[in-house]
């Protein structure tokens, strides 16, 4: 193991960090709140310690797929950590796992909080909380190698390991320009979700922290009741931008290139849009019965579907209230996520295609055992090893689940409880039903409960296996 | 399609299933019961079709694979349907769904009722209850192949579909001879138990019904409280008795041959005591606080363990108001299911092995990439095709699953029930947790809930596929 190396990109990544506190540093002083002082401190904190690691550099720089995964698992746990003194030092949430766990919430795009009161909070810590959100949605690592000239070869193991889906698309052969085109859409559709809620006459603040929400699908709002008390064409902006950050950013750079029709004939797109528009379908009758009020009804499955399948989080209405139905497709499309390539969590849809295509091939071939016909995905015909690599995804996965919600049911919460928080946090999502449902919270959770979560978001983001590897006691010994 | 061969052999089935009656009827001759009369048309009705339908002789009795499933799961409908003939007839169950629902949850060995009050049933009735299970345990058309010598060959795809686990040891090679080898220890085994519970002061008819349950791991009782009411010795009688009838019949085979070594080197067998005896452990301590009693304490964690991880569904306490750690636990286990080759249900604990050294080497290979040893299973090296096969059964397993529990979501009960009877059915269980726990039961779901949980029922004792060829238009259109 390269260890001089690891410390030295982290390094990197805590000036990173330091830096971007400056943002809210801004904020506070804007609103003119006491809080400062903690952002200044944490800031100097993260980039001190920062630029002393990557004091010394490294002889070696060479780095294998291992040091990729290490450098991302561990990475996002340094950063974690840092981006939670604000939050510590300012006194905004007192008990330090629960200030780790709002920053990996954060961080990992899942939006579930341990606070009661959001709207207790200053405007800064608002702010930062929503902007975790955005640094996390791209990935920072992502980030780092879009600005910084760091390394010879191999970050894109780094890429590989920290992008959400099961294939990244490197768009241009040179990671680092893959980077900077990725984080200028990724800015350039952020800008425009907030001029088009300025339009729909939002306060600037509320419509930066929002938009930084629905860019990384986070979901962390700045309101008690999240989205209910905005304006219907305010909900319906925030809706259409969380389903367009759930799509694969590989369609937008071939709009991009003016390549449209390849764009939208993207078999994943596709399925994408015909399941959320399915959902909205069977929620939208299933809450008219309930609701007696069509187009309330509709609004709220719209936003409810968009929101949860992008593994986003916000909410119009307390969907824990729905009928079973509703909540039961709910958690099925919660399993299902958004597109790979996207800032949005979950299983992804391309996996889940991809799944379902093989249990048909399975049952056709008892027909026609004869038949050699192979499984094809985006007109491409699917690699036995990315069959192989998407099985075991999925059986690593329930691993992970089984084992975290038997541990988090020692608490002793409800069946529904425990169940959605663990799919909430593994798939980034946010609330689940019940006890952690929208209106409800995940402060009641123990430390070794919330240890878990916060292990299972972090998974969840970083697609299992880094955080997996941090377990095995030989990726230590060996190097 | 070899119609006029599977139109045969369906004949030869109900004939059997006819003469089956006749122990349900010495039952109502000795306790003088005047549900007789349904019985006799029963009877009459499955033999004379039966006879009917065998009459011509098929002209070709080649069968490939695909008819072999389709024979399977024909068979298991048809004899689902005339099996529970004897339930309307005599007014017993009111409602045709009811009564089908009853009967195909005592041939699939689930053991879920839709009965509100079991003691108000004639014994014969619950004679005839408690035989279902024991038929479909070991599987009816085992039994035909047993006794009747029917075909050529390729009979033994109709043995692979109708045996529970990924995969049948063919005991001795010809298919025949194995049938009667599964059968006879099957008898052996059940009658021991009969003996025992005598013993222990049980009375006769008990004792039988009890063992029927046990040896089907089917989980019907005859007692509103199913095994409560029993002595201690006796709920001891009946879990070791359930464990032993979860553990693959090769390993009795050995024995048989006095190959006890060998047989209890099984590496399955190991993992399933080591489950069991864990499971047992966590639940007995978690109770042990909640009940201040130890010996109370372990006897009810043995005896539930016992009972969900076999698939039967008995019950000593209900489990539905343990604790919800303890409730997790078990939900695990209900995935997790019996050994395969055994007459539990569930996923099966060589499946579950298998998958967990899949995401094992998984991580493992992040590390070593050269590495290419494979993964062993019994000091074998597992094969690519089987390796495929069970990441193929989980997934159709999944699927089946999440469309099953959206379904049924419908009607709208609790998550918790919804999701758990989907659980229980599919395994084969029986009792869930809340509206479907041990005091509840599946009468309240509608008729489509209760179809599909009947499909569940079928799917999950036949390994799913065959049950799912059936929806297939193609299988009906061409031969």
């Amino acid at each position: 193991m390269n260890y001089s190396f690891i410390r030295y990109v982290l390094g990197w990544l805590l000036i990173i960090v330091g830096i971007l506190m400056f943002l809210p540093i801004i904020v506070a002083f804007v609103y003119d709140e006491n809080v400062i002082l903690a952002f200044v401190i944490s800031m100097i904190l993260a980039v001190c310690i920062g630029f002393f690691m990557r004091m010394k550099q490294p002889e070696n720089r060479n780095m294998k797929a291992k040091e990729g995964l290490i450098i991302v698992a561990l990475g996002w746990i340094f950063i974690s950590v840092f981006a939670s003194f604000p939050f510590m030092l300012s006194g905004s949430i007192e008990k330090p796992i629960d200030a780790l766990f709002e920053t990996v919430s954060g961080l990992t795009t899942t939006g579930a909080s341990i606070l009661t009161d959001v709207e207790a909070l200053p405007k800064s810590m608002l702010f930062w909380r929503s902007f975790t959100h955005w640094i996390g949605g791209m990935g920072i690592l992502v980030f780092v190698l879009a600005i910084v000239p760091m390394t010879g070869g191999g970050n894109m193991s780094i890429m590989k390991a920290e992008s959400p889906g099961p294939k990244v698309g490197k768009l241009v052969p040179k990671v680092q320009s893959t980077a900077k085109r990725l984080y200028a859409m990724y800015i350039c559709m952020t800008l425009l979700e907030i001029v088009l809620l300025l339009i729909a006459d939002m306060d600037v603040f509320s419509s930066i922290c929002m938009s930084f929400g629905t860019a990384g699908t986070g979901g962390f709002g700045i309101l008690r009741d999240s989205c209910n008390s905005y304006t219907v064409p305010q909900q319906m902006i925030i809706a259409v931008f969380m389903i367009a950050f759930g799509v694969n950013f590989n369609v937008y750079y071939l709009i991009w290139l003016r390549k449209v029709k390849p764009a939208l004939l993207s078999e994943e797109l596709r399925a994408y849009l015909i399941i959320i528009f399915s959902a909205v379908l069977v929620i939208f009758f299933n809450l008219w019965n309930a609701y007696n009020h069509a187009f309330t009804a509709f609004k709220d499955a719209f936003f409810t579907v968009a929101s949860v399948i992008t593994t986003t989080g916000f909410s119009t209405a307390d969907f824990d209230k729905w009928p079973e139905f509703s909540k039961a497709v709910l958690v099925t499309i919660m399993f299902v996520g958004a597109c790979a390539g996207s800032t949005g969590g979950g299983i992804k849809v391309s996996r889940c295609v991809i799944m379902l295509k093989t249990v048909a091939k399975e049952v056709h071939s008892y027909l026609y055992p004869n038949n050699i016909e192979k499984i094809r995905f985006e007109e491409k015909v699917i690699e036995h090893n990315v069959l192989r690599s998407i099985n075991v995804f999925i059986m690593t996965y329930i691993v992970v689940f089984i084992f975290s919600f038997l541990i988090i049911s020692i608490d002793g919460y409800s069946f529904t409880s425990n169940f959605t928080a663990v799919v909430a946090a593994i798939n980034n999502i946010g609330p689940g039903l019940a006890e952690v449902g929208p209106s409800g919270n995940f402060a009641h959770y123990s430390i070794l409960s919330k240890s878990v979560l916060i292990l299972d978001m972090l998974a969840g983001r970083l697609e299992l296996f880094p955080i997996l590897m941090l377990f095995i006691p030989k990726v230590w010994k060996k190097f």
